[in-house]
């Protein structure tokens, strides 16, 4: 589906809609509804089992979204947060220098100076997008933080979180007191951040306010975190750096064991197998539309040591898209908060005082959430289906009363029941059963119950109900009974076996 | 405990601490470590699985923070969400108004115009809390909420929620669509909401950024959602407006019937008792110390027709502190945003158009995770015990190895078994098995699981391990495989029954 096909399919579905709709929307910020917020929810679950599940020493923490100003001042971001801005002098209007230079320069503007972004402009005589006059500005750095007045002079600054990792290097020494004062020590959040957007753009994947999950795994350098074992044959879509430098754009399958010979870090190469296992096996993403995009030192983050983006090839938005990344980040970030702050946050090691490295594994919610529609939202035949796993499914069960009148009590019964049993159910009673399977198929829900006569009549069908698979369209008898056992384990998100 | 000493446990076991620690912390602001954080979420699963479960016509959303200006305008927030504050000339120290007359006026400055403040000030020569000078300034509204340089230009405002009922008013023209149209809906959020505090203090019960529970009932005044039924015969533990007003300071215990006889609608008795249950029976607070305190008029927002507090009596903070509140506004809150926003928020109902009254319940997410601290966290002898139900457990299980070498296998393998069967289980060797025991109590872990030599040898104890329960200290021997069955069913948040 095309991106206005699918955004309106679930803005009428309840999944989602601009914040503040009522006034007109608010420019790059959304609100959840019933289906994607259970969708959501259970997206960071999976993502919590697969991630934080790994080891013992990893834990999830709720940090704070608002920091003093002292935290960004030491991560770089009051500094560096920037995007390089153009205004058009004549009509007022801002834009990202990206958007300005668009069809000059399609591959975007990371790495270049603002005097570099300017001879572009003028050597092109580019226009401004929206007035068509020649008057734009010197590109200048527009910070991308929200700040806010805080305390009652509001003379103190603070600042609204960009990126939920700078709140994991924050807890790093109360979470080695708390924790076996072992590494590596994992620190995840699941958490909103917050970027002023020069120019919000796509629904999800460019907002103002988005959710990450990230986590931080603080390790000695000595003693990486990770070994391929039998991930060693894995094959993992790449497109590398050197390759594209040469004018490459087509993605290789390259065995783990090979990325390690060719000279990445085994435990870095293993956890982008990790990560592709993730969006590949427990997302369901086609394989074929994955593929991981190592950055150059150019385009990356100077801190980054080796950076691969995950990006996913999308319908919708009609090319690959950032959905996750491996960044391997080194000692830069406790080492800026251990001065800044005053705190030694090294540890002690058998080589001695170690200030940990940092390996991030970071993800996009409301991105791969967008990106669950993209992929499994499939026209069958004239069935809108919406094939989400199970254990990702807003609403995993459906539950109808063949007619509603004598069949209501039962139904409305054993949703109840089902609940009490941790199996969360919907209750729909209106129009055919035609249509009520059709509205689940829609919302992605695996399972559909019918109750009948012969449910609640005294025959030998008494007490047994219908089931129907959404998938295979399947339909068989059961015990009303038998349906929590059935379906409960199907609920929950795969977990990383040993090793 | 003292809130001190509450507050140091807390921080030492990683449930919370202050926000950017290794700077100092940030006043009003904190971090929820591991055991925090899944607490909270516990606990934020249980009041959904009461409140929103209650009907299938309620539904959760996600909403964002950030909202524009116009919102809070039509709300009357821009305008009227403000406290009196007062400063020092001299020193320049700011406070609560509330603050520089606490010893003249415990009961607080609600209702007092700043005129009237002023005058108590003046009378008692009051003198600045901070350095003593009698210079201080005239009481002055300030704005609780934060706002936010929003777009490019900075010249749009917009603000972070200072409540989450907002977004779900916002939500409602959705809502009805997306739902059955038809009355009582029922739209909730559990998210964060930001206030700047002048100040902050009492750790979770004043603080800057916070998460609020609120379910907002729309509804026909023509059919009032909720008849008590089977909760007529309640007691419900009230402190009236009127007696206060003639000097009473004192609880009755007043049955549901009887409040409705007495005026109270009986939709809002209802909520009441549902609100009482949840308190005392879900999340365990000793009835005695639970009453509800109704706000008069002149105490209570304008737009609120009836509103009663859920106090708590907390040891650790020296007296009743509300946990939640009802509350019922009329049509305000529907009627200001349709005005605003030119968008009828009427629907069609058998008597005309209508548009819906709000009941709203709410629930302090942060400031019930500090009470059930207070009120559960207990000694016993010389054991510190955690006394949580399972279903709010941090960690439900912990596994031990008897003998970290010997069994430490096994142990790992059962707690990644039971995690693959829905149970959520921590795995330690450390130190002897009564001192884990110890730290397990400590932590509000209900079950212990211990491998031994029987658990993994090939005699009659083969694949059987010992089953302690933190709250009676009785120990059995049951087959590992019979474990899930056991506790799962315990970690499921109590449903309000039918009716």
């Amino acid at each position: 589906m095309k991106s206005e096909e699918l955004y309106a399919l679930l803005r009428r579905r309840g999944v989602l809609w601009p914040t503040a709709e009522i006034y007109g929307g608010a420019q790059g910020l959304y609100d959840y509804g019933p289906l994607g917020t259970a969708l959501k929810r259970r997206l960071e679950d999976a993502w919590t089992a697969w991630f934080v599940g790994r080891s013992p020493d990893y834990y999830r923490i709720e940090p704070s979204v608002i920091v003093p100003e002292a935290v960004v001042r030491a991560s770089g971001h009051l500094e560096n947060f920037t995007d390089p801005e153009i205004s058009c002098d004549r009509c007022g209007a801002h834009f990202r220098a990206e958007t300005v230079l668009e069809k000059v320069r399609p591959e975007g503007v990371d790495g270049l100076a603002p005097n570099q972004i300017e001879e572009v402009v003028r050597a092109n005589g580019l226009r401004c997008p929206s007035c068509g006059s020649t008057t734009l500005s010197v590109p200048k750095p527009f910070n991308l933080m929200f700040d806010l007045p805080f305390g009652v002079g509001r003379d103190e600054r603070a600042y609204l979180l960009p990126e939920t990792a700078q709140a994991s290097y924050l807890a790093f020494a109360r979470m080695w007191e708390v924790g076996r004062k072992a590494l590596p020590l994992g620190v995840a959040v699941v958490g909103r951040v917050f970027r002023n957007e020069i120019a919000p753009r796509q629904v999800l994947f460019r907002m103002r306010a988005f959710t990450q999950a990230e986590l931080q795994i603080f390790f000695d350098p000595a003693e990486p975190p990770g070994h391929l074992g039998p991930r060693a044959e894995e094959l993992v879509p790449v497109l590398r750096a050197d390759r594209r430098e040469q004018g490459a754009t087509d993605t290789q399958l390259v065995a783990a064991r090979d990325l390690v010979a060719g000279g990445l870090p085994e435990f870095y190469v293993d956890h982008l197998v990790h990560m592709l296992r993730f969006l590949r096996d427990v997302l369901g993403y086609p394989a074929e539309r994955l593929r991981f995009f190592e950055k150059s030192e150019k385009e990356r983050a100077f801190y980054n040591r080796i950076q691969f983006d995950a990006e996913l090839e999308l319908e919708s938005l009609g090319g690959p898209k950032e959905v996750g990344a491996v960044h391997y980040r080194g000692d830069y970030d406790l080492g800026r908060h251990g001065a800044a702050s005053g705190k030694d946050l090294s540890v002690s090691r058998p080589s001695g005082r170690v200030v940990p490295h940092v390996l991030e594994l970071t993800f996009g919610v409301d991105r791969n959430l967008w990106a669950l529609a993209d992929t499994h939202l499939r026209q069958d035949g004239d069935r809108t289906v919406w094939k989400l796993p199970s254990y990702l499914a807003p609403v995993p069960v459906g539950v109808f009363p063949l007619i509603a009148k004598e069949h209501r009590a039962y139904a409305e019964r054993l949703v109840a029941d089902l609940a009490v049993a941790g199996v969360e159910a919907a209750y729909d009673e209106a129009s055919s059963i035609g249509k009520r399977y059709a509205r689940m198929d829609e919302a992605g829900t695996p399972f559909c119950v019918t109750v009948d006569g012969g449910t609640v009549g005294d025959g030998p069908e008494r007490d047994t109900v219908t089931l129907r698979a959404r998938d295979s369209k399947a339909q068989e008898r059961l015990p009303a009974t038998a349906l929590a056992a059935r379906i409960a384990p199907t609920l929950r998100p795969p977990r990383p076996g040993p090793g």
